[in-house]
């Protein structure tokens, strides 16, 4: 390996900081690849809770790792995946999901006996299998995905309580080892977070249910309404808080949308079927004025809705 | 007329009010049909202005009558449209669309010489037809829609500023009354609406974009995930905030959605369709991996929906 006949190189960020050894499992040093709104809120909450000694931080741009220590959630950086992952007993890959088996692929030879990888990117199946017998034996990879963010993204927006009694999968596999599963357990846990263990495929088809589905639907039906030309105007100016509410995530990243249905294009591809067919029975109601069906659909749809916000 | 002959009886609420005359155009007597969020604002609000005197609130229920006076939303109250709207300058009917016509009908031989009718409704089309030629001449309609409201319904939930800042449209048509029209203009005006004059069958094409397609796809939405059975869990607890707001409309009361989806059929059975296609078109290019056109479509959506955030 590498690492064993390099000293590593930071580009900028000299804090040292004592160690402490307040929770187990204890990280002497953490790498968080990508150092944004996830990626900084872990390092912050980790370092709160006394779980990590040194933070280095990877990313492209020097400003935003600058950033990132003056904000104190890192303490060096390096924009060399390679570099930041040397002796690093826990790697946090924290980047797009279309980004993580590359990076994988590029850290790998360059990781310690014993490092523990993990990611929290949104779809799993196909890295969890892409990471199997990616890592040399001793090296161990836990697929994560904490079903936390906000609108805002970048390490300005991170703060320490993002997770809290939020939903966090992981998705071992039959190969995934168990001491290094329970670890990255205990850092969710440390974060606030309701751990949940799931197979991968399962976890990528509920999030295209939940999550994917209703980004793909917002982004259409905004392009439905401005493709409006009937009239003068453009007929958006009359939406009201119920279709900003409505929409609100149409103003996600196009990028990193495009990604996740790419990468998770059948379950993806699947919903979208099942809500034709949901839409198209509705429709049919509508059209032949089937009132008492109408709200049969509405009022199964209400209490369904109502039970998850009681919650 | 019979309210000629007749002898006003209320059933509830005794209270008298000095009359005030602050604000023109001024009504002696206000009628709400229908004391609910959207009735009891405007009574609120117009009572604030001092635009009214006596306020006389319609209903089916007593306790939300005798509630809305304790509220000094109203002063009297009857259950009895006909008695209600006796001697009234100025009715508005706050009732859902379905039973906006079949009201206008049974009010219409009790209505006074001069007295003005308008409305909430959200939908304008069949109700402006309706009430043409139905109402005897001297007494004139005015179809308005307020683009307010909150999750919360009933007059409890009522207040003054509800209508501030937010768009209310007016849909006169050829054979409306001008004076009244702009008589119903300053009600709207003094309420703090930003008041639009517009073609009730444009009214209708626009809010069937803007407002009801959204609902019935959130509806749809919710049973589509509610649906997927294919795990001994329900999908749902796995919604995070993102799906919470997106599906927040499919709280709304089912039987008011029923109404106006079956109300103004025509127009939402043609957003439907325009959203099928613009739903196709996203699938299409998710299948063959066009992750070009898919960045394309996420970001004309993006561009158009941060434009009406930032208004």
């Amino acid at each position: 390996m590498i690492a064993l006949f390099c000293r590593v190189q930071y580009q900028g960020g000299h804090k040292t900081r004592p160690y402490r050894n307040n929770m187990e499992p204890y990280f002497k040093k953490l790498t968080i690849i990508g150092v944004g709104l996830i990626g900084g809120s872990l390092a912050m909450v980790l370092r709160k809770k006394g779980m990590v000694g040194e933070i280095v931080g990877v990313g492209r741009s020097i400003s935003t790792l600058e950033l990132a220590v003056k904000l104190d959630v890192i303490d060096k950086f390096t924009t060399d995946p390679a570099a930041g992952v040397m002796d690093a007993d826990l790697v946090v890959i924290a980047t797009p999901v279309a980004s993580i088996a590359g990076l994988l692929k590029k850290i790998a030879p360059y990781l310690k006996e014993g490092a523990i990888v993990t990611d929290v990117g949104s779809v799993k199946g196909t890295i969890v299998k892409e990471t199997e017998g990616l890592l040399p034996t001793g090296i161990h990879f836990v697929g994560g995905h904490p079903i936390a963010g906000t609108e805002e993204s970048g390490v300005g927006a991170a703060f320490s309580t993002l997770f809290e009694k939020h939903k966090c999968i992981l998705t071992p596999s039959a190969k995934t080892d168990k001491d290094a599963l329970e670890k990255i357990r205990k850092v969710w846990e440390a974060a606030g977070s309701d751990v949940i263990l799931m197979d991968a495929d399962k976890h990528d088809s509920i999030l295209a249910a939940v999550s994917h589905l209703p980004h793909v639907i917002a982004y259409s039906l905004v392009n439905t309404v401005d493709d409006v030309k009937d009239f003068e105007e453009s007929i958006l100016n009359y939406s009201a808080g119920g279709f900003r509410d409505f929409t609100r995530i149409a103003s996600s990243s196009p990028e990193m949308w495009r990604d996740i249905c790419l990468i998770n294009k059948e379950a993806v591809l699947d919903m979208i079927t099942r809500f034709e067919k949901s839409l198209s029975k509705l429709k049919g109601y509508i059209k032949e004025s089937n009132g008492h069906e109408i709200v049969k659909e509405f009022d199964k749809s209400k209490k369904a809705r109502d039970s998850i916000v009681k919650k």
